[in-house]
Formats: structure tokens, C-alpha cells, sequence
């Protein structure tokens, strides 16, 4: 076999795993979304079985085989042709799938599915207890795998890896420290700033049937296409693509919390636009798949919150929602509202938290799952180090679980080492916003002209039609003119929120 | 590897490779409830994919090799032994599998999935013509099926059996002239019936919202469990089980046609009591899973029609309704209401036919598709055989293909010979029932009372927990003390419609 037909066939392979993992994809979906109660297990034989299908395909020696015969051919020579990326990075998920053993792939399968339906019921009764010992399982699980596929610095680098290539514990902490120095004195700085009461028109009664009605027409006003998705309801917020033409949405709303369940669509509206905007004819190889998380969180992030909290936004969608609903805001001007929904403040739960403080919820995240991967924490202590932490850094001390330690289900689906990727794609998120405003032109008069599609157009042209083609440093480098680097997000928040606003 | 040994491995391989089918079910149940239109084609793949691996499963050679080795042992020396059943059922569908070849296999997977939702999409717009083409490409299919896995007589017997083992044209041909004899002159004595104007109460407005209410309360109230199972709505009502703890019922519903709707929830309880009633223990082998399709439709027929239009059945469920659809009912009585949903006259839906002219419907059914899978009639030319046989037997022309032969979804999904299955559950029904009255007592009043725990007690003993236990001409004989004949059917019809009555 030539390297054009090895290539060919590594495609068809690369095809194949991927189809077969979308199965899985939707095999997760319908668990959060539809599946009954007594389904659970049964779920989890089917996850195991799957995992342990997808990894076999992943780990077959004829993928290697092909993969070292195209190599060593002249297809790879351009760094940035598709050949030479998709080579690329199918050799860096078969090396990392080869050191995983299949038991390992299809218990830590197994256990995600059963313990997401107990953290789900855990977080409803605010049961920490029936938790716990999930938690001890799914951070063992976790060591299990570092120690398969191997690390250089500390082990939670193995992790990380996976979400976001190359990315290590030390960057990440010089980038929490940063950020920490900076971000503190203006949330105290901010601390005597009168309140606009937010708890007062927040907390006023969104009958549900509307917030639906509402966030259905804002999603398809910032482009998500209900031909080619869905919008549901979920235990938790989440997007999750099921091959092109699939991208599927699933919220919470809360009658008495308006601004959860609208801005939780906001940022996973940011996930599907840029599912959405891969290329279809490449799905299937990396080209046509996301760059990293961190990378898709930064597109979360900046629809939810350099769109979502803007002036413009508010001014296109502002008179809607007062009229969708009156009761509640009939005395409530634009600005006041605009105050209200930017009010920053240290809070419990990181989904609500405001743009000022919501990196300090990801570094006490940062922190305590290195220390449950370590060992050094048990997961019945997380509750009490939890408190410790966020007292310490926020100011502030849960007074159940349900608003602590079991909010977020990222942990009980065996994701451990993905909370950085939120502070990553807010530090990609400034620079990306502030890049495209350079190349466009003011996006905020866009926004209130009900203009996205500027934006959309730029990210996609910029970002998501990529793929895996760069690195995402490079994507950054490529857009911005500038590698990462979190001073772009300083300067957005401090003009946004500090003294110089 | 001892036969023991070589038992349990085969166990092993049968919850692997049923587990892997459950999750093509879920892959189904998704496309038909939830899938955006965008995402067909993708599902397509994901389809053809997973059935090319269940196949791979279901012929793997080791397969062969565990069946024989526990042939040849005393482990099957006992015909009724879980054992024995087991691998008799193995090696029957193990045989099939293998003549089948894999890329038929895949094709057909992919093509179900873009021909049902090519006629889901042509039934709502009556546009037959869209989905002529996929009717042959289908019945071409269906055809290398059939001369894949071979057969005696006509080609359409090695279809049936995969629905009814061991049922053959011939005898459902006798069948069906037997039928019509009886059928045909009971449907003209009743021509003569005043009619009590049921399109006046049944098109009135039923709101869905309240249709919802009413048919989740009965499903709970027959014994299908929410907790381990699901109600929505689809393009065409079905039951579909996952796995043990979930088994998903579809319907539709229509505002001004209460019964079609409702009925389709009986039928698809009788289903899901069904699959509800199967042993878990052993899933994933033939003593799970049900002995036969038309053992299956013989539990839908019977909770649709031999309960759901008894008197008790109304005493029992009439006055709830009555105070749900207050508008509607005000002023009809339980009497006339009961005349009205059991009004003979021959119509043109299959699903919304009476009992004494339904098997009329199966029978025209069961005549197309023979000619079509002889390929005597080309799909473009169904509509006016169509039009043709429901003239001569049912004496009515349907003014559209909406209502004509893009009535029912089977076809589109690959479904060829599952039509008669219908009449066959009807056949053993009918036994079932009147055994069951022999048993117990009179149902009518255990229904009135609200008392269906002692039928579905009765059936769960002498049919659900059986699984392939017995052949189920067997299961018949052993329930009711006689083999499967039709004139237990015709005496019920004849009792219930006649002049007897």
C-alpha cells in the first residue's frame, strides 16, 4: 500500500472511531435529557461496551501501521496541510489510546455513567454522603489513567493534556497566581459600589414557559440553527454535538433565577456556534474537530459574556424581554437592569458567578482536584476543604452542598482536569473579542442593531473553520497578533469593571 | 474449554452483542422522537456502523465454535432447560447471521434510517412520489435478504420467519381466506347497524394538553412503570426497549381525533407489559426476550381491543374522562360512548380500524408486499393497487396517499412480513383472553373495579416470563389448552358484533 492509499484508509478509520464515539455522544445526551430513572444501569453496560468498541478501534495496529507508513512519506511535508495535521494528531490520540488499558476504558465508562446519575440525584436531595464514595472511585480511575499514559511534571499534567495539549500544571499556576494579584483588589475595589439590589429583579417571578419561548428566539437570533439542533432541558446546562447537523443544547430554567438559565444558554449557544461551524466535509478527522477545550470555552465565554453582558446586546434585547416579561420588569429601566446583570459580587456557585470573580471558582476547582487526584484530599473531606477555600477566597461559606461542593458535574463524569479550560478560554476570549473589534469596527452598535453575524463571521473565519490545522496558541497568535497571555482579559475587565469605566 | 465453560462464554457473547443492539434502539428511538432533520444523514452512518458491528458479533466464528461445543454436551439434554433454550435460539440466529453478508447488512441499516425519515417528511406533505424510489430500493433489499438466508417455498417465507419462527405463507394465506369468509359477511350484517354518528363525538375537541394528562394516568393505571419507562410523542406511535428499566412508548396525538390517539396507547402498553414482564435476570439471551412478533402483537391487540373497548374498561376509565373532556362529553353516555368507539364500518387507517374489519387491512397489506417483494409491483405503482384492493375488500378509496399506503411506517424501516403478525396477535389474543376469563373470572368485572393487576398477573405467568422458553405455538397451548386457531377470534367477534350479541 502506497502513502496516498494508507492515508485514505487511516481517513476511513479516523471516520469510522469517530461515528462509533458519537454513539456514545448520544448514549450521554439522552442520559441527562430523557432517559428513566431505572435505565441507569443498563446505560452504563452500554457506555462500558462502547468505550471499550471505540478504544479497540483506537488501538488497532493497522492504525499505527498506516500512520508510520504515511510518516515517512512526502504527503506530510507541509506542516499545515490537512494530511500532514490530521497525521499529526491521530498519532498523538493513538499513542495516548495505546497506553490505556481496555479494562480501564470500559470501567472508567461505566462508573462516569452510574455516578453522573448519582451526583444528579445527590445534588436534587443535597446528599453529599451518596456521593463521596463515587468521588474516591472516579479520582482512583483517574490516577489510573495518568499513570497509563504517562507524565513528565506532576500527574495531573496527563490529564490536562487531554483537554488541552500541552498545557501544564505550572503554566496554569503562574496563570492562577496572575491572575489572582490582579483580580482581588478589583473585586475589593468593587466591594463599595452601591447594590443595585440584583437579588430584588432577579429573584422576581420568570414564569418558565416564557424564559423557553425567549431563549428559543434568542438562540436563533445569534445564529444557532434549530434544523440542526435542539434545545432542551437538563440536570445541568450542556452542549454536545452528534455529528454534523446534530449539535443539541440541554438548560436548566428557574422561575426565580432568570438570569442562570439565560446566561447558561448564552455560553453553550458559544459551544454550538463553534460546533456549528467546523467543517462538515472534514468531520470525523481532526481537521474538522475543535482545537481544544480550552479553545471552545473561550467561545462560551465571549457569547456569554463580552455579547451576552454588553450594552449592545441589551439594547437589541432588552425591550423583548421586558415585554415577554412585564411583571417582572415593567419599573426596571435598560441600565438598571444592565447594573444588575453585571452587579459583580463573590458568590457560591461559579455558573452565576459574575466575570470579575469567576476565575476565583476555577482556581479553588484547580486546586482541589489536584489535591483528590493526589490523594491528599478524600472525597468525604471535600465538603469542609470546599468551605475552607471558598471562605479564603471569596469570602464566602456554603450553607449546603447543593450550593458547594455538588453543583458542578463535571467530576462525576470522570472530567478531571477540564475546569482550567474555563479560565483558559476566558484569557482567549479577550483577545479574540478585542481582535475582531479592531478588524470590524465597534461590535457593540452591531449587537444593537441585532448584528452577529459580524461576529459570528469573524470567528468562524478566524477560529472555527480551523479545526485541529493549529495549535491553539498559534489560532491565538494567528487572529490576535499576540501568543496567549491574560492581559488582554485584565484590561477588558478593568475598563469594564474598574475605576477607568 | 469444558461445556460449562463454553456455556458461559456464549452467555457472555449474547449480552455483549444485545447490549451493542440496544444501543441501535436507542439510536432509533432517537431518530424517530428527537433528531433535529439535520442530523439524518449522520444517523444513517451511526446506524449502518453499529449494525455492521452487531453483525461482526453475531458471526464470530467463535460463536459457532461455543455453540457446538455445548451441543454435543448433556448441558442441552433437557429441552426446556434456560440451557437448552438458549442455544437453540443462538444457533438459529447465529445460522441466520451468517448467511447474511455484511455489506447487506450495513446497507440495510442505512437505508431504514434515511427511508423512515424520507417517509416521515413525505406522509406530512402526501408526496408519495419522494418516497417511491426508497420503496424499491427497500424491497430490493429486502429480496438479497431473503435469498441470502435462503427458504423452501415462496421467498417471502424466509422474511416471516425472522418475526414469526417457523410461520410460512401457505399457512397464513389459509389464514387469511379463513378470515375473510367469516369476516365479510359479519362486516355486511352489520352495514344495516344504525350509526351513532361517531364522527360527530370523536372529531370534537379533545386538547392535547388534556389527552396528555388522561393517557399518562391510564398508562400508570394499566401498569406501565415511568420510573423504567417513557411517553412522547412521535411521527407514529411505537413501543421500543432499551434495556431492562427502560422501555419508551411514542404516540401521537391528534385534537379532533381522541380515539386514534388513545388506542395507540393501549396497543403499545400491551407492548410494553410485555417487555415489562420479561425476566431480567436474563437479559441478553433468548429466555429474555420475547418468543415471537406476533406473540408481541398479540399482547397489543389484547390490551387495545379485548380491554380497552370492554364495557368494565369504560365503567372503570369513562367518568375521568368525561371530567376531563367536559366539553366534549357533556352530553354523551357511557352507553353511547361505548357504541361509538365500537362501531363497525370499513374505513381506511389500519390503526384507527374496528376489530371485525382490521385483519381486512392486514390481509391487503399482506398481499402488496408480496408482490412487491416479488417485484410483480413497482413502488410507483402502489398507490393505485392500493386504492384497488381497498375498493374490492373494504368497499372504500382513500382521496389521498396520507391516507392511503403512507399510512404506516414499516415498510420504510425495512419491516417486510411483519404486517401478518398483526392478524396472528389478533388469533392468539382472542385464546389468550378467553383463557384467561376461564382462569380468573370474569374480567369485565375486575376492569370496572379498576382491577387490571389480575390480567396482567395471569399474562406475566403464562406468556411474558416465558421469553423463547417455549416455541410459541407451545406458549399457546400451554396458556389455553388448545393450538393457535382462529376460532376463538371469530367467536369473540361474533359474540361481541354479531347478531348473538
Amino acid at each position: 500500500m502506497n502513502p496516498d492509499q494508507a492515508y485514505v484508509e487511516l481517513v476511513r478509520l479516523s471516520r469510522g472511531e469517530t461515528v462509533l464515539t458519537s454513539c456514545l455522544e448520544l448514549l450521554e445526551w439522552d442520559e441527562e435529557v430523557c432517559m428513566p430513572r431505572g435505565g441507569g444501569e443498563h446505560r452504563a453496560e452500554q457506555m462500558a461496551l462502547l468505550a471499550g468498541l471505540v478504544h479497540d478501534r483506537g488501538t488497532d495496529p493497522r492504525y499505527g501501521e498506516l500512520l508510520s507508513s504515511v510518516e515517512a512519506s512526502p504527503l506530510v511535508s507541509d506542516p499545515e496541510s490537512p494530511q500532514a495535521v490530521n497525521v499529526r494528531e491521530l498519532r498523538r490520540g493513538f499513542d495516548r489510546e495505546c497506553r490505556m488499558p481496555r479494562r480501564l476504558v470500559e470501567e472508567s465508562a461505566r462508573v462516569a455513567a452510574l455516578a453522573s446519575q448519582t451526583w444528579a440525584h445527590a445534588r436534587k436531595q443535597d446528599d453529599f454522603k451518596t456521593f463521596a464514595p463515587w468521588l474516591d472511585r472516579i479520582f482512583a480511575l483517574a490516577r489510573e489513567e495518568a499513570d497509563a499514559v504517562g507524565y513528565v511534571g506532576p500527574r495531573y499534567d496527563a490529564l490536562l493534556d487531554d483537554f488541552e495539549p500541552g498545557m501544564t500544571t505550572d503554566r496554569l499556576s503562574a496563570l492562577f497566581t496572575h491572575l489572582e494579584a490582579q483580580l482581588v483588589p478589583l473585586v475589593a475595589s468593587l466591594r463599595d459600589e452601591p447594590t443595585p439590589a440584583p437579588g430584588h429583579v432577579l429573584a422576581r417571578e420568570f414564569p418558565l414557559d416564557r424564559q423557553r419561548l425567549f431563549v428559543e428566539g434568542v438562540a436563533g437570533a445569534l445564529g444557532f440553527d434549530l434544523q440542526c439542533g435542539r434545545l432542551d432541558v437538563g440536570h445541568h446546562p450542556f452542549c454536545t454535538s452528534i455529528g454534523p447537523g446534530d449539535v443539541r443544547i440541554a438548560l436548566r430554567y428557574y422561575p426565580r433565577n432568570f438570569a442562570r438559565g439565560f446566561f447558561a444558554l448564552l455560553h453553550e449557544i458559544g459551544h454550538a456556534l463553534y460546533d456549528q461551524g467546523l467543517d462538515p466535509a472534514q468531520y470525523g478527522t481532526p481537521m474538522g474537530e475543535a482545537a481544544s477545550l480550552g479553545l471552545h470555552e473561550s467561545q462560551s465565554r465571549l457569547w456569554e459574556n463580552l455579547v451576552g453582558r454588553s450594552h449592545g446586546f441589551w439594547q437589541h434585547f432588552y425591550p423583548q424581554l421586558r415585554s415577554a416579561f412585564h411583571e417582572a420588569l415593567h419599573d426596571i429601566s435598560l441600565e438598571t437592569f444592565r447594573r444588575v446583570i453585571n452587579h459583580v459580587a463573590p458568590g457560591l456557585i461559579r455558573i452565576q458567578a459574575d466575570e470579575v470573580t469567576y476565575d476565583l471558582h476555577i482556581m479553588i476547582r484547580f486546586e482541589l482536584e489536584r489535591a483528590l487526584l493526589a490523594g491528599d484530599l478524600r472525597g468525604a473531606d471535600l465538603p469542609g476543604a470546599w468551605a475552607e477555600l471558598y471562605q479564603r477566597h471569596l469570602g464566602v461559606t456554603p450553607k449546603d452542598d447543593r450550593t458547594g461542593c455538588l453543583q458542578d458535574g463535571h467530576w462525576s463524569e470522570g472530567l478531571i482536569g477540564y475546569f482550567p479550560t474555563y479560565t483558559l478560554g476566558n484569557v482567549y476570549a479577550a483577545q479574540l473579542f478585542a481582535a475582531a473589534e479592531r478588524a470590524v469596527g465597534p461590535l457593540e452598535e452591531a449587537f444593537a442593531d441585532g448584528d452577529f453575524r459580524t461576529l459570528r463571521g469573524w470567528l468562524g473565519e478566524h477560529v472555527h473553520r480551523h479545526g485541529q490545522r493549529y495549535t491553539v496558541a498559534a489560532i491565538i497568535e494567528r487572529a490576535t497578533g499576540s501568543a496567549p497571555d491574560p492581559s488582554a482579559l485584565i484590561d477588558s475587565l478593568s475598563h469594564r469593571y474598574g475605576s477607568a469605566r
